[in-house]
């Protein structure tokens, strides 16, 4: 099997002193490449600029993505290839459209203007007190990737903050069936510590709990292969 | 002398998983540190998150900074006690106030009203195609550093971005007089590269080119002790 891993987060640069990060460390998906090389696999990792990284390893291939529209050729080149796809990766929901002061925003007639506007200037003027961006919504990469290869075996990731076990199934199930991913990593911000990180891996028939970084990453690769199997021997069929 | 630096970038929260970062390595600060360490002085280091450090040395205290409020009790702090600040870290200029989608904001009959709104959420939704976000202009810390201390020898930094010379000089003059700064370094991203990083060093009288990070480093180890100096001597006279 082949594994593509996404971790770490995205930044959309506002100008080229600037940018909106996506806070994430890229621990987990570190430890999860780190587990799938330990049981003999191809890792190729699509990791965020400061996203902390495994040591060089034979079997890995890094690649640093910065942006959606990076993250976006990436899964381009590499789905096609692999076999398992597992998207950690804290993307951006939206990235910068225009920014500009906000006496020109309350003066215009119609604030559409500003969606199809751009700032030409390298680094935007900081004179007004205030200030307001306009952003757009980033194309949702996970929903493209079974369209891209139909039998790849896809994991999902949704962190919620402080929600209930309930929402956090919820949401991770109506992320499995708009994504037709096989499984769903939810997880909550506020159960993520130092040394614990209580995540549920929410499919169509099940949800297992695990409780560290480790227990998420095994549980990933044993459910990688199960599942690889299970659309091989189908195929053979 | 008791050296006061800031090095690396501020990141303003917009809600618990995303932030506007400026970017900034902080290797400028981080060599400025290291060569006021070799030459015996104290060195305190007020570095962004993502800023490259110094190594440890017992004449070096470190400090992490986040945003321009950390920033701001950080400098409240250690001004009265220091006898020069290199103000070096690329500090955000905007802070966000209030983030909700297009429709709310273009059906508002006064958008004054979304700058006293507050995000109560601790994860900003992401349905909307188009979000608009509403920033304020941050506290300017460095003018306020000879107010906490006159005789501290202040050195400004100002990046642009592909200026001309005489553009450079001008903008650095404005803020010498501005922040009542001794120094102001005017550098131009286009002119920064692995190897080079173009920087003059501007005062009321004179401007000194340097051609790298170790030469503009030196510079104003230089222009510390002589400014030092002058201002002591005036002292006790």
């Amino acid at each position: 099997m082949r594994i593509l891993i996404t971790s770490g987060g995205t930044t959309e640069n506002i100008d080229q002193v600037r940018g909106i990060t996506n806070f994430a460390t890229g621990s987990l998906g570190k430890l999860i490449a780190e587990r799938f090389l330990m049981a003999n696999y191809e890792v190729i990792l699509l990791a965020g600029r400061e996203a902390v990284l495994p040591a060089p390893h034979p079997n890995l291939t890094i690649q640093t993505i910065s942006d959606v529209s990076d993250l976006l050729a990436a899964t381009a080149k590499w789905v096609p290839q692999a076999d398992v796809f597992i998207h950690s990766m804290a993307v951006s929901d939206y990235t910068p459209v225009y920014m500009t002061d906000f006496e020109t925003v309350a003066a215009s007639s119609d604030l559409h203007e500003f969606l199809v506007k751009q700032n030409t200037e390298d680094k935007i003027s900081s004179q007004a007190d205030y200030q307001v961006m306009f952003l757009k919504k980033t194309p949702k990469i996970i929903s493209t990737i079974k369209k891209l290869k139909p039998n790849i075996v896809l994991f999902g990731f949704k962190l919620l903050v402080d929600v209930s076990k309930e929402q956090l199934i919820a949401v991770a199930r109506s992320a499995l069936t708009q994504n037709q991913a096989d499984y769903v990593l939810a997880n909550d911000l506020a159960e993520i510590t130092e040394t614990r990180h209580h995540g549920l891996l929410v499919s169509q028939g099940a949800v297992i709990a695990a409780d560290t970084k480790l227990e998420i990453a095994d549980l990933i690769v044993r459910k990688s292969e199960e599942t690889y199997d299970k659309y091989h021997t189908r195929h053979h069929r």
